[in-house]
């Protein structure tokens, strides 16, 4: 029989019976009124999640990738410099489709496990006198390492070397997680998707779009028609898209929305902060250390884990999914091997982390590494009741 | 957030996807041919996971309560002799609801935590002479209890009586969660639910009479239309019900069934007694011990776990539910507030059902109880790891 | 492929959207504080529905035929004298029952065709000085004939005879479907279902009790517990039933009466007076006649319609199946065969009901049956043309 | 209350339950080897559907457009020249895309209601000599005129100019719906999306590439990254997607491409064909005319109805929506006011086409056109009643 175990791979996530249930939708007429009253509380919603008022956002049917695409070739021109660096899986993806697409790209490289290097990005911008430097691209959230990194960090960077270049972040695996600040921390286009903090199927690239991104717009040289927001922009204006709108994953959206504004954007964050650190005392009973090599850089989305030298990462991975159908996320790139990651973001519970916990045990266990049963588990549960809610120790 | 973590109630069970995705189906006609198709199917399903070849199931819009009324009001009349045992809630209310009935009830009275008193059953049918007593009643699974009886030896308890009384069985938490032999063991009339070893919703009452308890329904007198088992076979010899049928809830009775001889029934007890064990390995690890007197009497379904003296056991329910969003049961009757139940059966996992195990720790630890954070996981672990089915490890 | 058309059998009903998605729940605790929050509201809507203050409402895992035996075992003994007519097959049935329990029925034989004969009634219980006759049974919808009774009219029959009979009826297909007022009609029991007006699937057995039927309880004799309406209100007193709760039927329950009160009980009856009228302009232009004599009689629910004398109307229900995948009514009872049924109650729409007459149309011609294609679908065309709801034609 | 009536849309189609279930799941491990066995045959399935077995098939969690975006920016360079011809709004987008990518695009003007111009196309391509022509452009069905061109014809076109040029069709609109021969037309990117023939939720742009197609992929100079299909390749060969899979509609997807074979594709076809010839007889009826010039080019997947000189079409289409809860598609780009659509493709009967058609002519009656209520409903049910499948009639 098939088990239903959680997922605990760092996304898509497990899914909300609610959000299943209005994703999964009658087909309407898109191009009727009613539409509209599906896609513009939408956006507003991903607007308050951005936490940005001036900001445009816009939802493709794609994936976060196909956000990337959107971020650059809306924004820029063949030849265009763009200034990056390489410290995961996902951030070597963007800085590869950038190349793909034309642009110069001068890359930092990183040790997988550091973040964004905002002191190195300073003394470049800070160097770039001519300002050919048109972007910034930073990832908030690597999910292959597990690392999260500085975004105001990144802008003081530009700031205190006065660039005028624009502030592309990859929030995929961070925005509705943890704290993302748009408007504050001057982003100009942020992506993110449908399936990670949003709790939905995958199938949407949602992005904000700063007013200073969307004056590049017109300049922009490289091509696009599916990702155009020209299009998508005058779609909106007249309740529509400029092809056929994924209305189910829109109506999800839109609850998803309200249901991280009514539980309180800080309260989810508490939540993900909450979990995630139970697995975080779980890997260091185990003797175990993370990917991310400093505390400030652990995420609250997903917990990358060393195994021991020599021991083959993927191993747990295939083995917890054979003997205990729970699913793990594998390393990837320069970490593949060396890491198996614990995802914790979306839809997941204490209770549903502990037994993710108590796989990760069992398997490293029957994989013959020296791991005590229940020693991840205890040091988890002692944290989880330290810190429950105090909504749930008042209706106690 | 709502954390969908699983239920540990001994019924209604956790839900498997694809049956609760047979059982919302849109509106068919149930006098057309097509409800046949399903109707059929379904019952003959339930036969072989009776074990029976010779009875005749029928399933009516009730519940397992309904379906003891079905068993008497089909088979005596008022101020016929019946035998039974009071051990538990369950074999509390089928008494009193013979004793509404009219009948004339000779109760065995047991400590709650004991099983069916086979041998003083033999004793008395043997007394009986005139065979004055018409049914002998058994719960073969004390839900309140936790308590597995021997049914095997209440037949042989009849037979050496050379007793003819009916045998009638309680199966609501047994069956299809570990071994029912109707034509072996001489089960006269089974009864059960669609809510436990089905997986499905409630609203069901399924029932198994052998053709002995048939050749009885004519000369019963006690009154009944709804629950008779007449009008019903008339209807389902005509691929029908003698009122509108829950057609939805017979889908899924019907892939249940399918799932279930398809996974192998000695599959499916092995998968219970697994996953029971586990809890039991747990319980040994608190220094608590079960309410079931003996491990021949350790019920594969449900877990009722006595407190230490002076505790009260819902606490622990209230506190799981408050502070972790986990269902456990609570003691019921004579053993209310001294015991708190693991349910286990039905839709679970191994994973799972460390999950509860794990909050059970932290809400006993919560209440101030002397238990060691992740002991009961280590044991239950352990033994999930030495018994991983074959299929799975070889998959590895 | 399957085609999805609506069915018009009277009931089950299609299903809206939103109500299987209410209904297919995952499993809750039904022992913990979150099911009252379920139950308690369905029962208060479901009061609101029946237009009573003073009466309490039961739900039990049943259906129709199980609220008829809820309504006779809780309030009556052998041997008591019922006073009834048997005007189509509900009504039948209900007689049958009562007789089957022991009861007294002085049966009153009506034509299938015509209602409840309150001018009849009212002679028999003027002469019943003794009043021997506890209970007067009267079928509000006639679900086999088509046939809408006049309850107030029964009532001033007993107010007339002065005569202290409880007053039964059976609401199955007319409660939420066209007007019922419990109190006003000092209706002492009401019976309805899950699967009719309220557009869930079968499964509840719906009953509200007058306080005037609440005092019988005590008294009555009549053998019964899983009817047993003291056990049922206890076990709301407590949050809970004296059983497993058909949870997700209930959840149903409750969302069903929020969205018939929120439209406004008189918009839906309203709506089904629309729909209903424009099956009837159809069955007059085909130059049919409904089994219902009088238009007063005639039912908003359901339209059972005759064919011409010596043609079999199974056949037009056999090959509206076959060949376009169309599930309509057949007769039962006195007039099988002599006709078959359009439902339209629940959830059904002007459209909707329109590609049902041009089904029966479609099926008459096929079987040689003189009937104009298009001449009903024209004449109920008309109908809704000109009884638009006036909030559509704002919105136009 | 929400009528849930059908849509007449062309595309998103009805949904069939089933694939509504098959979508609705929960998340798996898409990089565990349990995505593998959706994807593979999922694929298969659409290339059976495709016809062609040399073909490679891909599908991107976008829409038809971004399957238009794949085509072009996988095969061709800036400055590269496509033929292509304008007969309506889809026709005219591709163009558009392609201009804006740079390319250079030989346009053929054509009335809309008019097809691929096949001889137009053979003299331009003879005239070719030097094969600068690198790809022509067809569109097989156009939804906004419901224009069924011959494809057939263009492929023997280039044969006959012996010109090496790829051929591209947009099928998006007659895949599934009617006849597609991709190996046999020898077409070199087919394109299509998940909402039309396949009865799925928007949200897949799926497509098919020939050997020579492939072959021009590697000196391709258009940028794209989230359309390339050497990514996409490399990623099926590991089980895989370069980024996040939509499982769910992937799910579907191999769900439908194996109901639709089961049904046989030339059933499908005859299906579609007699409900849009049923359509067809009553827009006749009605004495108003298609917007396609003749029966050759009559769409089987969407009719577009001239409305009389003068009249607003886009009355209908809101009308429609506003008094009767129905959708029909308006007109688009150079038809806008003067075509209403109906939608009569994917998930659809026979008995749900007649409630389009009576609701067109309530709503052509109320805005005061003159049109004979039923008459294009009785046109259609004799087409319909004349054209019964065997197997519906075999049964009856």
């Amino acid at each position: 029989m098939t088990s239903q175990n959680p997922v605990f791979i760092p996304g898509p996530t497990n899914l909300p019976e609610v959000l299943r249930k209005a994703v999964d939708m009658p087909t309407i007429d898109h191009r009727s009124p009613v539409f509209g009253k599906i896609l513009h509380p939408a956006l507003e919603g991903v607007k308050k999640v951005l936490k940005t008022e001036t900001g445009k956002v816009f939802a493709f049917p794609s994936t976060g990738t196909g956000g990337w695409e959107t971020a650059i070739t809306n924004t820029l021109s063949p030849g265009d410099k763009v200034l990056a660096t390489r410290n995961g899986m996902f951030s070597h993806r963007w800085i590869d489709m950038c190349q793909r697409h034309g642009l110069d790209v001068q890359v930092v490289m990183q040790e997988w496990g550091e973040g964004v290097p905002a002191d190195k990005f300073e003394e470049i911008l800070t160097a770039d006198k001519a300002h050919e430097i048109k972007v910034v691209l930073a990832t908030h959230n690597e999910t292959a390492t597990g690392v999260k990194s500085d975004i105001a960090a990144v802008r003081r960077a530009l700031d205190n070397a006065k660039h005028p270049a624009l502030l592309f972040v990859d929030g995929v695996s961070s925005i509705a997680c943890y704290d993302f600040r748009m408007d504050e921390w001057g982003v100009d286009v942020a992506v993110t998707g449908s399936q990670k903090g949003f709790m939905l199927p995958p199938g949407l690239a949602i992005v904000g779009f700063s007013p200073k991104a969307m004056d590049a717009v017109e300049a922009a040289k490289l091509s696009r028609t599916f990702f155009d927001i020209r299009d998508m922009a005058k779609g909106y204006a007249n309740n529509g898209y400029p092809y056929t709108p994924p209305v189910g994953l829109l109506n999800g959206l839109n609850l998803s929305c309200q249901m991280l504004l009514d539980e309180g954007l800080e309260n989810v964050f508490a939540r993900h902060n909450r979990i995630a650190e139970g697995v975080r005392r779980a890997v260091a009973a185990w003797g175990l250390s993370l990917c991310a090599t400093r505390p400030e850089l652990y995420s609250d989305s997903v917990s990358a884990i060393r195994v021991p030298e020599g021991f083959d990462a993927n191993k747990i991975v295939g083995h917890a999914l054979n003997a205990y159908g729970v699913a793990f996320g594998t390393g990837l790139g320069d970490v593949a091997g060396k890491v198996f990651r614990i995802g914790h973001l979306g839809m997941l519970s204490d209770v549903l982390a502990l037994s993710g916990i108590a796989t990760a045990e069992m398997v490293m266990a029957d994989l013959g590494l020296k791991v005590q049963l229940g020693s991840g588990v205890a040091a988890a549960q002692e944290h989880y009741r330290q810190s429950i809610p105090a909504a749930n120790k008042a209706a106690a």
